[in-house]
């Protein structure tokens, strides 16, 4: 598969540690088992590093799935490593909130974060 | 009774803990006392380990309480118990909320945690 | 199929006629087809006749189709002709409200007027 | 059962027909087979003739029913009765919504016309 | 009781019927028995004739019952004639949507339309 | 663009004129301007002739849009030609609620009665 | 004032009356007295001539409004206006909700119907 | 006052602690100044030790104070006196939600820790 | 200003620490600059000491506001130091809900605990 | 860009920390890359210092965004830095939720602590 590139532009308050969350309601994919489209809201929050990702890109980027079988599971890590391959946040969390089949419905989520943000957690150890 | 095997498949990020989610909204089992249907939503939420659940298989798994009789109580703990079985996920918890019964409603939830996941709170003891 | 009877008392108020409604969100049968379960909220509302209807007896008339394999257009109907049968009430209207199969949600209703309720429309034909 | 008097005071505007509604959502009384207690929104709706009801001693009315044992259907329509005797309104709706017993919920209405309210529908017959 | 005058302004559009409708969530008076305060929101829905009534006037309007002592049902009527006075519109209906007292809450509307508005039912008498 | 045949079965109760309402709230198709995806829901509601459509074609029918380049008021009315040539529906309507796009969102609704069920008003002509 | 053009594109079902919807809930204009901007959603309903009007054409048409001082009365009439100019729809209404000021809120409705659209209604006079 | 006893059943999973939530949203006892009648919806809930609470018991409890007289903070320390005699949870908390008097609505809750459920905070004192 | 008394009534279970709320959705206040009214809710949940507030005072001591001019912040400060003086309880908190004014709407919260309440954080400093 | 001047009053009770809210539902600004109008809700939530925002003057600073062009991201920041600059508040925090673009909302949020209030986190190091 060939995803788009994610366009950024610089974060404009690099010193300033703040919560950017894109929720994206209209995704939709296609199960590797069936081939039938599965439709879900994909909701990624962040804090930037030096790098903000360009909103029209990051559509294209997740209309770009709409041929493409994948498991949920696997389509929630896949968006982490891309985004942290593109912006190297501080911090970051994907979701999907998927619809029912069969009458039932999944969530997945996933987070990351950078390695020198890894603080110690101020006990004496 | 007998319940359908549980199928997985392998947790295609093992790596990194990330949370699953699948909501049954149509659970239907039968009152140990009364012999009377009684319907809820089941919740099953977890970290993999290894193994991921197949969505199918945990709908035939579901469907097969369907002329069951046990206590909420029971059912809750039995699910946990199947569910290590059959993933031995790192964290799991299971909720049931059960439709009103002579006006009352009722709702109970279990968890467990793999051994190796239960760390030190970071504090000197 | 054996269905269990529909209790009946006499309407305490025959000369008036006021709307009854009864709503089971608890509906499950069988999808004819695949085996599977089918999930529901049947209304029921009617003006009576000379009968009312129990409601312990209606709530054991629905629970007999938890086994039943039927088309949801198939349910609706034979659930007038049944209320018709044991209650022969003066108008009568049955709507289910079926959860999702794959993706896509279904809504049926019929309804029934006794023929003596029939009435000119007031316009001079 | 003997129920409080109904309290009136003179339509402060008799000429003009307008609507007047009281909802009572801490209706209870008692089943009249189990004796457990029901519970139910009671929504009486009307145009007054020469009367209107006092609410306090609606309040009271309604309250006189919490140990009385009687069926939906009964309950709706003597509250009709009632309140025509004590108020001859021009036009009147009751409806009781009541809460679930078995899974299923119901709710009941009726309606008076004052005789002289029914007119001609205007085509010529 | 001196309330102050309703302001107008020209129909910008007085040859086309349309609808003007005008919501205030905040009224509040007092009850005439006890003194305490009453609260509800009341709608106003008019076809203009030659004049519309001034936003800020209507305001002023409703908070001066702000220490009035009137029933819910006269409330209502009076304000249809003050509006009827100072606006003369070709159709007028009002709305009060009073909070619970004693558990019960109630709703008021009554309604107006001009003379020359009321026209043939369009049947042949 | 080639759509899938929409399978029917037998009316089972052609003699009672009944409502069904199937409704896909996972509908995707393309602008044919822009090339992007579109999202909506689409709700068909009819009364059947002879024929029921059957759910899964149904599913795979409005599937077979997803890559297809279409403005919405078409979409509906095409959705309305194809239903009719294969189910010939005594009556049938169709609605398309569309996502926002640029801040506006869109709602679309057509229907059809069958020739022979259009009927005489009831008035003397 | 100047407005931008509303751009058309030819009914592609003119032979079928369906109604066409479009909701913008990110309108502003301007208080004609105070000059500070008021906000609101407006809600375009028609049914379609020869013509059909272009989404992105309507976004710009409201977007010039946003410096336009003017009174909600006056807006909604202007709309009906402007529309029936650029489309001379068979049928068209516009709303518009505004948010509150003074605590107060208010929506305007005004609709048109095409001169030939006005039909007898079927009784005989 | 005699309240029925709460009847028990053993806890099926004693080893695993798991949270029970029982709602009883149909409660109604009596001001003890006014002698109206209050309502309101307690929810309870616990952890188990070695018992569980019989649901058709918990009803029949709640119904005892149906014409007690108590004061809302009284009512709900009464409860977790009962619930701790009977029961011996690990865990408790009840919560009553009360319906508005005199436009003011109240909420009270209360819990309760085993004695030997209460840990240590962890750190090092 | 001269606010009524807070009656009060010993707290009948002071060694549990349990909490209660009182809501007063219909609060009203005067603006001191515009000398318009205001509108809120106010909710107060407190910890109580061996007093408890009794339920009528709070209402007219709410109602005393009616024509009080005072800002939103001031408003909430000043219901802090006087249910501390009349009730000295454990812990307290009042927020304070207003309705929009010019669009903007604003909420306003403060609390208090009492001097021998503040413990170690059970930490070795 | 030229905002108007954040006006101030004193804290009215500087001694006690408590949390002011106001949100501003009907922001609007202008897109830096396509000119287009953009809309939000803006969240300010603080603890005041010395000196408290005079609603009037947050209302026309928010207004004189209206036809400034700046990405989600940078607005936030921009005001925490003038509220940090006008009222030195001791804890600051702002929230801006977006409408859809492309079918895909945002949400941007940032804080502000004076540096004063940084505490120790109690735990010895």
């Amino acid at each position: 598969m060939d995803t788009p590139k994610l366009e950024t532009f610089p974060n404009p308050h690099p010193n300033r540690e703040y919560v950017i969350k894109h929720v994206q309601p209209e995704f939709t994919s296609v199960c590797p088992v069936t081939g039938h489209p599965d439709f879900g809201t994909i909701t990624m929050e962040y804090v930037a590093g030096d790098l903000c990702v360009e909103l029209k890109s990051l559509k294209f980027y997740y209309q770009s799935y709409r041929n493409e079988g994948a498991f949920y599971e696997d389509l929630i890590n896949r968006f982490i490593d891309d985004f942290v391959a593109a912006l190297n946040p501080k911090w970051l969390e994907i979701t999907g909130k998927f619809t029912p089949r069969g009458g039932m419905y999944s969530e997945i989520s996933a987070s990351h974060v950078r390695d020198d943000m890894i603080e110690d957690d101020g006990c004496d150890h």
